[in-house]
């Protein structure tokens, strides 16, 4: 019963390479211990799961660890259920969320992460650690059953938080998409994580990791900036309450 | 059985006033006939359905038509069905749709515009008279029973399309969102409308207004500019094949 979770708001950061400013990060969680990781491709689309492995594989080799992903297997439950760390990459977390219940690993991960194994996600990967993916900036471009996700932190997170839009244009900016949702669903509070930041959860705690720090958007008029370092009990941001009771239309 | 039906990108354009631009547009579908409009206002979240309502109606009786809400009607359903023409207005697509789904209004909307009944919707609006709500843009703050949508036309419109993203950001851009839309519902196609743009459908025809015109999505590798006034049979653009079994999650 000891989380071990790294939740990524991007796999690049600037003009870095693949995971590159994130190496620190990696190591937080993970440990340096030599580790089989399971990787879950399933948020890729333009790219085939080979290709996406192509890319994350060699990323975390060159960290010491260990890396297969998930798609080679006959058994992805069972993949599941032996790995030593899960790691879940970006792309579309509506795309990564269907085909998580399609393959039948969701109920696997949250019992092998409530069991202490190290998750790592980024992007649609710290998407789908939420409660639900109702904060995911991605097309819905395919229908899961249901938004509800992993739950592996008790509240909802915005990865690649940048503020403000393009200049003329007319379209919602992030804040204004995150005043939506809180306003939509008061009294329940995000995280909002700028590329390049993290969050780490041991046990009972979170702690926030990269120099640009997040953002807690506590209410639609308060918004508190979290430094880089800033360690704090998760209860203090506020999830959904009926999670348990999130509506799940799955047959 | 004659379509009329005016799908506009943005209630604004540039730094126009709400629905500025769309003046001519407007009146191209509802004819200079004095009509009494259904105003739907559910994509609405961070502000009343009073105010949304406030803001809407004075834009339409400057242009002659007499709106109102449907908030304000006791037997939604019945308001629709009474309806002269309906108008839905921007906001969040996933409120929108779950609220319409909630009023019970999405099959009497279809019979109506069916009918010859004339829809006028912007950016949400829009996003619901297609198919399916999978090319909207917006933040999946709550969760509708189903991305099933009215399906007034028979192909996905992406409204507020913007090229490329900010510099130095890494999340995707709205082209990368549509190429995987694409990669993903293959051979499904879309059209994206700029701000401003407008697609006018008049029975089994679409015909793309503003100066901006609209890009047809055809393939991943292939995106055709189609230039204002130009007007072209429905079926040139690849709509979801089996949308007749898309599937519902309605209880």
């Amino acid at each position: 019963m000891a989380h071990r979770i790294l939740l990524m708001s991007s796999s690049r950061k600037d003009s870095l390479g693949y995971l590159e400013h994130a190496t620190e990060q990696i190591h937080t969680v993970l440990k340096h211990e030599a580790r089989k990781i399971v990787f879950v491709p399933f948020a890729g689309v333009a790219l085939s799961f080979d290709a996406y492995e192509a890319t994350v594989k060699p990323a975390f080799e060159k960290l010491g660890y260990a890396l297969e992903s998930i798609h080679r297997s006959a058994n992805p439950r069972q993949a599941i259920e032996r790995a030593d760390a899960i790691a879940v990459g970006g792309g579309n977390t509506f795309a990564l969320l269907k085909r998580m219940y399609e393959a039948d690993i969701a109920d696997a991960i949250r019992a092998k992460v409530r069991e202490g194994t190290p998750y790592v996600g980024w992007s649609a990967g710290s998407n789908v650690a939420c409660p639900t993916i109702r904060t995911t900036n991605d097309m819905p471009i395919v229908q899961p059953p249901t938004l509800r996700a992993l739950g592996l932190v008790p509240f909802q997170i915005n990865p690649h938080f940048i503020s403000g839009k393009p200049v003329g244009h007319n379209g919602e900016s992030r804040e204004e998409r995150i005043v939506e949702f809180l306003d939509i669903n008061a009294p329940e509070q995000v995280l909002a994580l700028p590329e390049g930041s993290a969050l780490l959860v041991e046990d009972t705690h979170g702690t926030v990791l990269g120099e640009r720090g997040a953002l807690h958007f506590e209410s639609k008029d308060v918004v508190e900036q979290v430094i880089e370092g800033t360690t704090f009990p998760l209860a203090r941001i506020r999830g959904p309450a009926d999670f348990a009771t999130w509506p799940d239309f799955r047959v």
